[in-house]
């Protein structure tokens, strides 16, 4: 998400690749710590600096990616639904711009039972973070629909994330349009933006259709 | 969720209750698995044939109604959306039909973290059963519509739950139209089934009105 090219977290995103790489080759478990440091040429007291163990190392990114959503949306924006959507956008970003580990990754959280397991409370902290977020900016709004948006947003992140991880080439376009369609079910973002493209006209099937017909004229003509 | 009277469930179910007192009174940490069995006047050797462990007990509920949400959804349904909301609805009221028993529990869940991060991979296991029993029910539906669904059906059940478990005293009803309008998000459920009342038109702004309103009686006379 960032360009964050200081010694420290290109020392930090070596350690992340040579552990992975191990990880992938000889299992999670059977992996040592030592094994990571010499593999990436840094110390065991690094290592333990930089991460609290072979788990965390798995789950950098995300530590990192968390705070840079968290910044994002505390700059304040107009639109929050959009910022939840563009913040989405830039964690896709993140992993898709290094497909190779983020597949590696996935791999090895696959197939460890604990990892799975940390995978889907660290999925849940975006979840809350964009729904507090929105309750945040947006005083007054029903909890529901702040719950609903955040947990509609980060599956569909989600899903469209793992079709990348699973090997699949996808364009970040789809990952637009899939937030796009979200974002239309609760009437907000773009699809509330390009209400001048749209007009939705709603009337019970019981209305004679001439007169539906007058009152969509006569709204339209305005 | 249901009514399994069977003398083994209801030991359990004295099990589970003198476990969250203890848990509630003393601590979950401070509670051994000793206390339990002799507070529940079962013996050591019955509690570990029923539960894996102390922290078993917190989540033995859901085991079951996982179990039931399983067997009531492989029931087939018509309209497996309304089925997925059915569903939660059914969990709801079993929480709803003891809530001491279920506060208790949301208090002792809350204040240890290892518990706090099962509960959210236990509610996933909802989420994904509702995402699968789509998929397998709809071919051919998009998965993005599936997680989708089934993420928000999710978050709005537990969103009322949670206000449930915080003491509030919330009417099935709640859940009941909360999960109405998700549904109507998603142009399914009972919204669907009321579209004879309800006629829905979306068209380009660009279009011009005659020609909109010849569509449109065109459609509806049919």
């Amino acid at each position: 998400m960032s360009d964050d090219a200081s010694p420290a977290a290109a020392q930090r995103t070596a350690v992340v690749s040579a552990a992975l790489e191990l990880f992938h080759e000889q299992g999670f478990e059977a992996t040592s710590v030592d094994q990571i440091a010499r593999a990436a040429n840094v110390s065991r007291s690094t290592f333990f600096r930089q991460f609290g163990g072979k788990e965390d190392v798995v789950f950098a990114d995300h530590e990192v990616l968390l705070d840079e959503v968290r910044a994002y949306l505390a700059q304040g924006h107009d639109d929050p639904w959009t910022a939840i959507c563009v913040a989405s956008e830039r964690v896709f970003r993140h992993f898709a711009a290094d497909p190779v580990v983020a597949r590696r990754r996935y791999q090895v959280v696959r197939q460890v039972p604990a990892l799975r397991e940390r995978e889907i409370v660290t999925v849940f902290r975006y979840e809350r973070m964009f729904d507090d977020y929105l309750r945040r900016s947006l005083p007054g709004l029903d909890p529901l629909d702040a719950v609903g948006f955040a947990a509609l947003v980060t599956a569909v992140h989600n899903h469209v994330l793992r079709r990348l991880l699973r090997g699949e080439d996808v364009h970040p376009d789809v990952l637009r349009t899939a937030l796009a369609q979200a974002s239309a079910r609760f009437g907000v973002g773009e699809a509330a933006e390009a209400s001048d493209e749209v007009v939705v006209a709603v009337f019970p099937r019981s209305m004679p259709t001439a007169e539906l017909t007058r009152r969509l004229r006569e709204h339209l003509d305005d």
